[in-house]
């Protein structure tokens, strides 16, 4: 039997008005075009809330009957509780019933028919009296390992955590000290401290930096110090409270905010809470039940064996429904979130958010706008923030009062991979399309999008390792260097927070921790690097267009992605004065030969921002030659 | 057939005269008593010079017939150039032909009858216009590995060498830093200084210590400096040259010497001679084949095939019969042995002594008794140095100007068999009878005697692995404190030079290496034991019997050990004017209830030097009451 011929493009507002998410409470007009040919009887929309999995069938309205096509259409109303609502379209013609469903959870747009309930489009409903900041959507981050980053003076041997080895050499590589069983049995530390950030900040504020997020900085025994002791201490060789004021008070004065990791959902066993090698002169949870953390751990067999993150016992996991702990993280006056709130830190990290409740978000999340309306709560989040699933729960990341961000690295998989060659570039504009469809348009705006981080490798490396094992050094230095170029572009065009790791922009390499670890090379820097985004981040800083002007997404052809950024009538995408530009952004990512691309343009005259070379766009399209890897800003000149 | 009694015993000089080593050209009186009651035909001698494997045989005249044993006597002359000499007896009876010779090679004295050629008697032929320096024979020793002693000022963490990790805290326990190939990939260093050492010589004084042997201080990558960088700089985290003097005469003042480990087998892989990484400005081995360090190593595959130390890289073992690399080491008027001897340094231990050749120690020798007679060259052997055979050939140790003393590992071992009650006292006396026996006098009064050092577990730690695992913690250390007193009781009473292992006296633990070389635990000390070392180094100061005077070793039971210590004449052993003084020291390995021992002692009064008791010998006889695992020191009060 012949299949039905149907269309519905949740991209497109003629068939779904208005596009992407939605306020509680708003309409959503959805139509559908079917092949009237076979006889169509009735056309159902099926939706379903999310919270109470309620399903509602309406049957669809026709509204216009063109050639082959029959238009159908219906408009729904979005629940008041916010949520994620689910549909999809059943056709019912003289002797089938057809379904209408999405092709796959990460891929929205159109659709294809099913003889079985499809997949469906997702709305993402929320509550549009909550925004995130405004100045937050103009950010431009840098992440820095503290203990890597710089250290300023000489290193106090004694402040360091009892089982530390430090290297005598800047120039080291990391090292994990293991023994036979794997363990981590001494940690390494190289002695970077906060007045060595201090020192930095004006090499930062060259970088175009606005926005600081340190990896965590509490007292703890680890180098990375997500085995927190004590979250009322700055760690003695990072420095001091008085330090920490001071690069609050020293960024500040740059324009520049801190961000903090906040590691809540486990502490270190080694610590105040725990204390179980007894380094402390608390009670701790592992020392006696009387203690008044006992309630915040899960002890299977007291006292060793207990709840820990991933099984590591140096990690125990805190009970984020323990009212005691969530008043010592958030309530009381000197709860650590107000502690830190009085030093003048306002914005978080939420490291593990998928391991913490929305409940206990929230609380921080209440903490934080009480304090200042402009902090920020960011959450690590690796997939798309709208529909997570975590423990069987979804989350409500990003329905209004819960997260601001969380670090997109959707967005990195997708920009490595078209890079790389492995997806092209049709299939990451409906990649990018989707994630657009599902994040209210004001987190679309405020995630933190990066390329490396502490957690994988970092982009040198990982351009490396996928380039032909026969290429020599020289070959491969210089495509990955052209690579990368196009990457940092990308990133610093894009709608969103971009993030520097520390160190990528000086040419520093290495693969999975601890080698995306290493010191920063200072005197040692790949400087045309460091100049290269130096002058990307002058340009975010510059042109508002490229930070909350609009997006618009096209696929040139496999090869070459494309998107404009501009803002027009002197406002930007969320109702800030600004002044009006159009830009360009165009990336090939194809490795041999000229490329000649022609594609639709306003018209006019487009400068090349890097070259200032000028194109003009006639008859509505722009003709270009794109060198392999070459990527190009094009300002419209009005 | 019954089998014949024969008796020959080396340790009697009824049967052997004199007793032990032979100076060369000098007459040896063997005797042997045969049973005639089996018509015993002849008997003769059998005799080999080790050098040119030349076999005589000598018939023995009948010099007595008493009851039912005949005896046998002959005189031989022993060879002009130094050597072993073996022997072994064949005796023709009326119907067949029997031999006599020694039980093991470890243990002479008393032999038995074979029916085939047997083991021989060993007579150490050497050259008595060598003899060993008296002072050194009166010497106590202090081992220090330099990293782990003690760190004067603030750690350089720019002088440690490149791959080093610095312990932030001077209590950590060592660690081997290896990857999964089981290689040393990062050194840890605590950073124990020379200047740490200067600033402890009150300390060493209070334990009667008088020779500081230090591991190796040259320049090198390694914590433990056996990989050689540079033999004529001091490594930089130790300290200079300066300081390395300054320690020699600060030590000076003190009455102390100082003894350097003599590494001069293989450098470090990167050092300046062979420079594999290029961190030298020199052309290293590695580098070309021009380079003048090429002959030193051997290359299989140039340059990454070649002989290194127990295969490891790190280790390339050098060419020690190339003329260059001696002249390098002795000869030239700048070689590393008169570099030092510049500096004031005449002592060294040669680390590998059998890795080495005898011509090459040899120039070793003569340049440093000619710098200064009294210097002391200790080879690192690990047995009997008498008869040491390495790489199929026999060295000539202590046949006369080679070495003057070497590792006492044999006696270690010895010592802590019979505490552990693995070996009885009988067999334990005759183990030491036969290294006396092998020994020239000279060389048995030198020998350096430990329990501990950085090669093998310390004392405590490999006394505990041998306690039944089912005894607790207190217990362990009860019995091991008593276990120590009664060991360390031993060496500082025994002929030979005692040396302690830095940390021993305070109570430091650690099975083998790394925690073998744990930072000395400065105000941490198990001061009791502090001050029983410190008594025993006192009170072998305060006595020459002790430390060369005569020795008569004795068995009183299976769990009762003995020595006379005594000198007489108003002179010692080696006729030094010494005031006459006679002691016993009885050592009881018995774990179990009071032990009544009575033994043969000279007549009078016998005062325990520990807590001033007398007794009284009766009829040529003393009787004792042993305690579990005592140990006394009796005076004999004239």
């Amino acid at each position: 039997m012949r299949q039905l011929n149907i269309v519905h493009n949740s991209f497109d507002s003629i068939y779904r008005d208005p596009f992407g998410a939605a306020p509680k409470g708003s309409h959503v007009k959805l139509t559908i075009e079917v092949d009237h040919r076979q006889h169509v009887d009735k056309v159902f929309l099926h939706y379903i809330f999310d919270k109470t999995h309620e399903e509602s069938v309406k049957e669809m309205d026709l509204f216009s009957e063109e050639h082959q096509f029959s238009g159908f259409e219906t408009t729904i109303t979005m629940p008041e509780e916010p949520q994620l609502v689910w549909y999809y379209f059943e056709v019912l013609t003289e002797n089938k019933r057809f379904y209408y469903g999405r092709i796959h959870m990460e891929e929205s747009g159109e659709g294809r028919v099913y003889d079985e309930v499809p997949p469906s489009w997702q709305i993402t409903v929320y509550d549009q009296t909550y925004e995130t900041p405004n100045w937050w959507k103009h950010a431009t981050m840098y992440q820095i390992f503290p203990d890597r980053f710089y250290a300023e003076g000489e290193i106090e041997l004694e402040k360091a955590p009892k089982t530390s080895l430090v290297h005598a050499h800047w120039e080291n590589d990391p090292y994990y000290i293991r023994n036979e069983r794997n363990e981590v049995v001494r940690w390494d530390f190289f002695g970077g401290n906060l007045q060595g950030i201090i020192s930095k900040l004006d090499y930062l504020q060259s970088l175009g930096v606005t926005v600081l997020y340190l990896n965590p900085i509490f007292e703890a025994e680890s180098n990375h110090r997500y085995d927190t002791g004590d979250y009322h201490r700055i760690d003695n060789l990072l420095g001091s409270k008085e330090d920490f004021e001071e690069l609050i008070r020293m960024a500040s004065k740059r324009g520049m905010e801190i961000m903090l990791d906040g590691v809540f959902s486990h502490t270190g066993s080694n610590s105040i809470y725990f204390n179980q090698a007894g380094a402390y002169d608390s009670v701790g949870a592992y020392q006696s039940k009387e203690s008044p953390y006992y309630p915040w751990y899960t002890f299977h067999d007291y006292p060793d064996q207990y709840e820990a993150w991933w099984g590591v016992g140096t990690l125990p996991t805190l009970n984020k429904n323990e009212p005691s702990y969530q008043r010592f993280l958030v309530q009381d006056e000197d709860s650590v979130i107000k502690t830190w709130q009085k030093s003048g830190l306002n914005h978080w990290r939420l490291d593990v958010a998928d391991e913490l409740t929305d409940d206990l978000i929230r609380q921080i999340y209440s903490a934080l706008k009480e304090g200042d309306q402009d902090s920020v709560l960011l959450g690590e989040v690796w997939e798309d923030a709208s529909n997570k699933t975590a423990y069987g729960t979804r989350r409500d990341y990003f329905l209004g009062g819960v997260l601001d961000s969380v670090m997109n690295y959707p967005l990195r998989t997708l920009m490595l991979d078209f890079i790389k060659g492995d997806i092209d570039a049709y299939y990451l504009h409906r990649r990018l399309m989707t994630l657009r469809e599902h994040y209210p348009k004001h987190y679309f705006y405020s995630v933190m999008n990066l390329i490396s981080s502490h957690d994988v490798e970092r982009v040198l490396t990982h351009l490396d390792g996928h380039l032909p094992t026969e290429w020599d050094q020289s070959e491969r230095e210089e495509v990955i260097r052209k690579q990368v170029k196009v990457l940092s572009m990308w990133l610093y065009t894009f709608p969103g927070v971009p993030s520097l790791y520390y160190g990528d922009e000086a040419g520093v390499d290495g693969g999975e921790d601890p080698d995306n670890r290493k010191p920063f090379p200072w005197g040692r820097e790949d400087e045309e690097l460091v100049a290269w985004y130096q002058q990307l981040g002058q340009w975010r800083r510059k042109h508002a267009a490229l930070r909350t002007g609009g997006w618009n997404s096209m696929a040139i052809d496999g090869d070459v992605y494309a998107f404009e950024r501009w803002t027009e009538n002197g406002v930007d995408e969320f109702g800030d004065a600004v002044s009006n530009e159009t830009f360009l952004v165009i990336l090939n990512r194809s490795s041999e030969g000229t490329k000649e691309v022609t594609f639709p343009a306003r018209k006019g005259k487009w400068q090349n921002v890097l070259n200032k070379y000028v194109h003009r766009a006639r008859n509505g399209k722009l003709s270009l030659s794109l060198q392999p890897y070459e990527g190009l800003v094009l300002r419209h000149l009005h």
